[in-house]
């Protein structure tokens, strides 16, 4: 038996090293991991270490978009069998606590979420999880499909605290993966319209192609919408689309800022009596997205552009800089 | 028949002068005005005349915290008879539009507001206005009790578009009347907590004397709450609650800032997963409020620490940068 | 000039009669009536005089699914313009109760339906009525498919009362007009499938036709669902529904009932938790009906199957009861 | 060591006997157990040997409104230590289905709830429990007023499923345990209005002394409310209750009835389109229930009217029937 992980020992370094075989523990499951997306919080941890208050410290597996079939089953395990192919959702939470028994696990304040420092992630060839996190595929699912449940998740959990409801008119700001799969979330839901924002013509090119309208960011633009995702963590993006929106408009905060503040023209914006809400993943969105991919009413497959081995999980990691047309990588752990 | 208004013919100045009586359309009725309270943007369209996109472009009548009496009605009303003690609800909107149809008559494009360039308030003897702004008091209730409907409606909705719920632990920043009368509401819905905060002694020592926990807003704090409503429109100070929120806390924008801009540690703020609801006014508000304060539930004779016969408006209107420590004034036309 | 009227002078009765021209009071405009859809509820007073405690007392014109083009309008009218096409919504709210101010018009006391005794309905060639009722239709939409605007709206209010999200499984019980309609709304909310059930093997295939699961309704069924929307009216069937849903399942009950009362085994209900909500008609649905036929997701052509001239009205009013294969009358007024 | 328990062998008959003493799983906590209420479900399983689908077959333990102080905690605790005074709240649920994950705790399938068959209850000296089932009291706080957290969680939950919001007008009907305390609690979440309505002029003075309005339940009543709280469980209540609400009513069906069917003049109901939900006990209510008690907002000590030890158990379970003037026994397990 052998167990390969991409190991990231130091900033901009990853090794394929042989790791201990997982064992898992009674409520956990071992999973053979198939298809691990990129996420743009991967680069940021291989490039410069840290997300806000989450700083890497040592050796780190990342990966938390991830599918794989289960071929072994802790004792107390009666959700999952050996066989099922399934994706995972990231975050373990503690069940015990306030927000836990709330209905809100992903504020539990102890959650154990994958490739968050100190914990590792799925580039691996197998992991062991609790087996609570591992939702099934339909046969007709694939992996990559199936690990994009999670980039999914975001932007459904966006709509959810949007308040979206049928017949809103949404703007999505930012084209990148969770952008573009926010605005796919948004016609799910019963949309009227969905248009999409960016700087890059490769990705508005995209959205169009998914049947968005679009816009260039820099346009001031001139129709108004009742719901924002924002999507693209620019700066003035947030403020400029809250601008956007009509009378009791709403606003999810999807995409993660590296400013320290930021400025928002409250005083001007409270005439229209806007709802701003902040978002922290997500929460019982897996059936959801896994029912919409395979249904066919979510097309991921536009976004997964490139394709590579562990061995080259530097290369993924560094794509969206090198190859500037590029949505999605998938890293294939047993290739 | 006379009709004496306090005309503000350009800043700092406030004329007595002789109006023409009031003439109700079908539709309005004609109020002897008993009592109206100064609100700080009174004071600020005394002082710099404007607020925001609110400019005073010439002469106005200022005030729109009002109650009086009934003394005419229009041929088409129904709903209130000559010698009705009422209260003023200060917004007449067009009841035609998309925002009037949604019951969100508060964010009307069209609304006329009392004392908001370019529309008269209520500073004078008779006025005539839409009879379906007005709201029968019991017979109980005091002029100056009903004059104050309107500083807590602005609690109230403050509290609703916060999503308060029972059980909630509630910190307000800003002990002016809106903040004291903002606690005052949330300890009605239900908040197991209230929290006051303020720079001023004067004002802390109110807020304890009516029952509500206090802190000096430069103390860092420790407490943890589910709910921030921010009545102090003071730089810094929305960030800093926001900050003091549970995850899933709520957080209601109720005064008014000065600045173009609030700089928010969004990114920091986004684990804990927060709402933050901007607020215009009120909306259906004014039932509640008279029985709130009939019924003995909110106080609000501590706040009314003032009173002016129409001749001294402008002491009235300078009072909070004359006597610090005061609150509310009340101004009484008919004296 | 002649305007020819659709008259019920009794039970069992209808008479094309003269009627006067309309003369639009300064907030109404005159619709030259181009497509009436027949209702249930118009057969029933036909066929009964009555419906529940409306009860007709004198000659009574029907209709109520309307869609015409304005020819004429008063002099305070400013939403819409002399050409413009348009569908009517039939309930027309007295704007001035706590109901209306509180966005819920369509339960005022006092409001004003076509064709609910004693208002006469739509089925003229011209006919006024306050402007505010009327919503404009985007040119490629046609006259019938506007007059379906109405029972759509009853399907989409039908999903707002159920808290119908994205991702709900839904069952809907009747596969009349107003259950396919819901079906459609249902869809286009978000639903993740749709079954309709019914007795008529006619209904089912089209409800199959327009890409619903189907049940026969004395089948026991064994899939659980989310949320039901009761359409059928039909005795026991609220209650075999409410029976098919998850915990914290919710129910809409659209259909109108024949039953003075309605036994529900609620005993056996309360461990799950079901949320059972009555339905009156709709509000602010207009809108979105329109946005959703013109852009194709809800189909309504398949549900109208007969056409008549205005001095056929009598053979629409029997369609249902002399072709079982019917669904959807239309009728047009201007032939 | 020694341990009794009031054993219920077989329907009307109680025994006193010796029982193992409990050894705590490691997320298990012992708790000395130093008050118990005594519910109607109690006394019904006593009397008939079940309600609903719950059956009893086979010797059983009473008792599930608790409290006590922790004796012993399992390795796994954290929540509470030995010393600790505890209520107890009774369900135990799997925290791994989609009914836990979503908050909704009270819905699991799994649920394992005190005295409920085939489960044991808490008429005992010692029993072990789940320590996440524990809720600190405060130091002022007797065990009488912590077993009655349970009661009037009942009446917390029922304001929240009927949406009761501060301001609403509220009738209850029943002025049983439940019914006081659900009036209790709906005065704690700002209802304007409180009118209690049940038979029994002992019931009624009752209510009276604490505060709320009554009707006796014969009475027709003339006064229209926001938000019924039924609590009686008496055929025809309900539907005469729901003919009290104005338009937009919501309603709780908290009281358990005994009939198969309950007959609702739906079709009538409708027109004021009324929400019913219905109520399976409660979920995170505790924190709630424990602060309004201990903050003298809710004050349950009028309803404690007699006082057993666990050797009189029996009469505590007969008391309804033999003091008709009683409302709630609370058993003391130590005595």
């Amino acid at each position: 038996m052998s167990n390969r992980a991409a190991v990231m020992p130091e900033l901009h370094r990853i090794e394929i090293r042989e790791v201990p075989d997982p064992v898992p523990l009674p409520q956990q499951a071992v999973v053979r991991v198939e298809a691990v997306g990129v996420c743009g919080s991967d680069t940021a941890y291989y490039k410069v270490g840290r997300i806000g208050d989450y700083v890497v410290d040592g050796p780190i597996v990342l990966g938390h978009e991830v599918a794989g079939q289960v071929v072994e089953v802790g004792a107390d395990v009666t959700n999952v069998e050996v066989g099922d192919r399934v994706a995972i959702e990231p975050g373990t939470p503690c069940r015990n606590c306030a927000q836990c028994f709330a209905g809100r696990y992903h504020l539990c304040p102890d959650l154990v979420f994958l490739a968050t420092p100190p914990y590792d992630g799925a580039l691996m060839e197998k992991m062991a999880i609790d087996a609570r996190n591992l939702h099934r595929l339909p046969d007709a699912m694939t992996f990559e499909q199936g690990a994009l449940a999670e980039p999914l998740s975001v932007g459904i959990w966006g709509c959810k605290r949007a308040g979206l409801e049928a017949g809103d008119e949404v703007l999505v700001t930012g084209a990148g993966p969770v952008g573009l799969l926010a605005a796919a979330a948004a016609r799910a839901f019963g949309a009227l319209s969905v248009t999409v924002t960016d700087v890059s013509a490769f990705r508005l090119d995209l959205a169009r192609s998914m049947g968005f309208e679009t816009e260039h960011s820099d346009e001031p633009g001139s129709k108004a919408f009742d719901v924002l995702l924002e999507c693209s963590g620019a700066p003035g993006v947030l403020g400029r689309g809250l601008r956007r929106l009509r009378p009791a408009g709403r606003a999810a905060m999807i995409g993660m800022s590296k400013e320290e503040a930021i400025a928002l023209p409250l005083s001007q914006l409270n005439v229209n009596e806007l709802t701003i809400s902040l978002v922290n993943r997500y929460q019982n969105t897996w059936p959801l997205a896994i029912a919409l991919i395979s249904s066919g009413r979510v097309d991921v497959e536009p976004l997964i552009t490139h394709h590579f081995p562990l061995a080259q999980t530097e290369d993924a990691l560094l794509l969206a800089s090198t190859v500037p047309d590029s949505v999605k990588a998938v890293i294939h752990p047993q290739r």
